[in-house]
């Protein structure tokens, strides 16, 4: 049995690299999918295939058509959706991914370091798992295949 | 025909208050639900009802399980989900409940600053209305009933 | 029992007027809803509560934001739907209408002059029924509440 | 991982040889499905099938059987759904596979010509992505796989 | 809390009558819906409504339209589905019925005469409750409602 | 709005009865739905409907039945669950009707006394509020409906 | 793309073998499957797993617990449901299998000799696809692939 | 087709080892899941990823989440579900999940000792087979493949 990942949430460092890494030193039968990382690629790739567009708000809407059919193509897809917030970058697309993936009854680990409990209180109590590490969401991947 | 709708997003100011005095004004049929705006009452609801907890984060995770269920049992019963955004409180928590809405077939109207399109882009391109002001979005509930 | 049931299809004439004067002269339970039927106001609507889009494309788009919304809320409180065709107005909006309440679930009437059963031959045969004019579908909705 | 694609819309030119040529030229790994599109034998299958007859209606009711079930079970099977609206042959069958599709929670790429931007509206507002020619449409589908 | 039970199966005594009378004797509140149960108007309804048809078999397929249309309406607001099940009439239909009711979630109580066990007990065995005479099955409505 | 609650979990005290006085006394609107409260009878309500059966698991499987029929009526009904534990009678039976509620997707507030903890801990996870006391289920229905 | 097809209707005789070799024959990608054919123990099954039983009834309950449990699985598993009605054999149990597949969405293709078309008018009208023989099912499938 | 069939119930004795032996030894195309069956380590897995808890009713909640992240991760992936009870461990947990199973439609197999029957009636009844042994469970899967 192979599992299918998504990896929602921040997209500014490389945390979605080293988890993959780890896992497949661990040998785990999971498949990681995600966002687009590359941060310009993501928010011009509506005007890259359609053209410009008259301002800076329907610049974005076909941004997001196209990272919203990703999005939603491969957390169909999953069977696991991981969120990863962070101190720095408090977007509320990783929240409005977290929620979906929850709606949608795919289990939700959610990972955030301790300081930021507080505001994400409501998403954590709905989280399946929240732990703060992504080697501890790693370690709660691997307890599924676990003989013993 | 009576709609329910559920008011989430920001508890920082009474747009509740004023939506619901001006729809009552024009008569429209429709019951507005909504959180606990008492913010004090919703962060302490889980100690009020089961005691002191041992440390911050199980004082939130009580208080989550209180809000949750009120959100999750009035956002059932309704036909629309609004959801208000403003500059000072970029609460993860909204964008959560509207997420919930999008993906359990409710539609969302988006009420939020022009400057704020950029960090809710892919939250804007999900719902099915985008406006600015609270106005707009009455304009949108009315419209529903309109004759011609 | 009440039902209630939506009226989609073209606007260019009173159809609907006449099916609802009817249906009340026969005493019928029915609630019927149905999109704007004032065709200049549903094509402006967008604009009016959103104010001037740059090209004719965004004004199409803002407008259909809020006829969807329309549609969708009335359609998925709907018991049956009704989609009358014609000859003149080749609408894909109708189609998709009725497309719609079947993937929904929702039995449909499709009424239809015989000369236009060609190209309707698909949506016909997804229809529950398939009548040819508005007193053939009154037939259809009165015979649910005939109790012999 | 791996995608099938329903390509849905008007039969009467090779559009989907040319995508289907594009995508293996990339080596994206899709598999496409789609439609009978020898119009002629989709036009007498249920004869072919069941022999002749008593008028047109039931030629086409017969007809649409088979090909509403070879749609239906090959879109059911699909991640995506593309459809094709061209300035000649406006027919309401693809309008309403296009919102079958959306229905289904498929997200749907609608390909029109800006021309027909404004019959197109609503269903333009419901697909996930809206562009103008199937090489923009190839370019969603990639960047789903793209890595940076 | 009022409950909604359509009563499918023959429909060539007046078993109907019958439950109805004994339930509003009691002052059980239910609400009873059911099939048209003059069986040459329901053979006939499909000409009734759009003329005579070219054959037998394309009279019955009409027929079927609103009989379906008015099972499915009635069944979907319906909380229990009873079935009546006699020696003489073995009709596919009523088993098409109960089997429907079933897969659309909703409790069916069967009632068939002990010497119909064997030709019946797949359905049986998927049926929430089984009783022999329609007193029986009025106790098993009757107890969903006793305090004591 | 009136919400609807189903109290499942032990029969063998009246915490039913003292619930539903607290909350008339504070003028809840909510409407209360149970099993049957007189144990007797619901064991021997297969056999009073059916007569006797040939052994005693025969004769459980007519009474559940019968039992079966109530809950699941009732349940679909409810807006909300509540499931209560005591110390003597540990019954599978409860947990059951627990588990069933999640996994249909209403809310579930589970009462269990503090020493219960350990065998209940996967529903408490599971469940959307977990609390002590009869008074402290009301405290989180009530909060339903607190303005501030 | 291979599709799995489920045979349901009469076990009397071996109409599943010749639409199998047909279909391997024509080198069509489609897995069969069915119901148990060997009539005697699809009744006896009950009593082969479990022990005698205490009467008939009981014998036939059990035995359908397991036929069942087959028919469930597989029908799930299924793209497809084929079901064949006979002259000789009115079995129930065709018409709720046929029943289960319409009402979990899955197409129905009803194979039955044109003298049936009175009794099998509501399944006929529900089905996705009504034919007369296993040679014209067998054509219905093939046409899903047929490229031109 | 292969099944994949999760294995709920007790954790004390080897059945899982005993059932998974057999199934081997008949080459029956079944891949079997289920729940960690280290008990030790089940009770503490949430401390072993998280950390020391404040206390035990805090410990038990986060070792939940990571058993009921398997858990459900392995339920949704399997076509059938085994629930095993056992004279000394009544569990809770064993009851919610064949409840869960039930509730997703999962067809249950449930495997109870004779003297059991009473407590585990209203389950036995939801459950698609009851068996008494583990023999006997294998026997009903294998049937599913039996060819005569």
């Amino acid at each position: 049995m192979e599992l299918t990942v998504y990896l929602a949430g921040q997209i500014h460092d490389d945390w979605r690299k080293t988890l993959k890494a780890k896992a497949s030193d661990q040998n785990l039968p999971i498949h990681f999918v995600g966002p687009m990382e590359n941060h310009n690629r993501s928010d011009n790739i509506g005007e890259e295939i359609l053209g410009e567009q008259p301002n800076a708000i329907y610049k974005d809407e076909v941004a997001s058509q196209m990272n919203n059919l990703r999005t939603r193509v491969l957390m169909v897809k999953s069977d696991i959706v991981i969120a990863l917030f962070g101190e720095k970058y408090k977007q509320w697309n990783s929240a409005a991914d977290a929620a979906s993936a929850i709606a949608w009854n795919k289990p939700l680990i959610l990972i955030r370091p301790k300081e930021l409990h507080h505001p994400l209180k409501e998403l954590s109590e709905k989280a399946q798992v929240t732990v703060e590490t992504v080697d501890q969401a790693l370690q709660a991947l691997s307890y599924i295949f676990d003989e013993n």
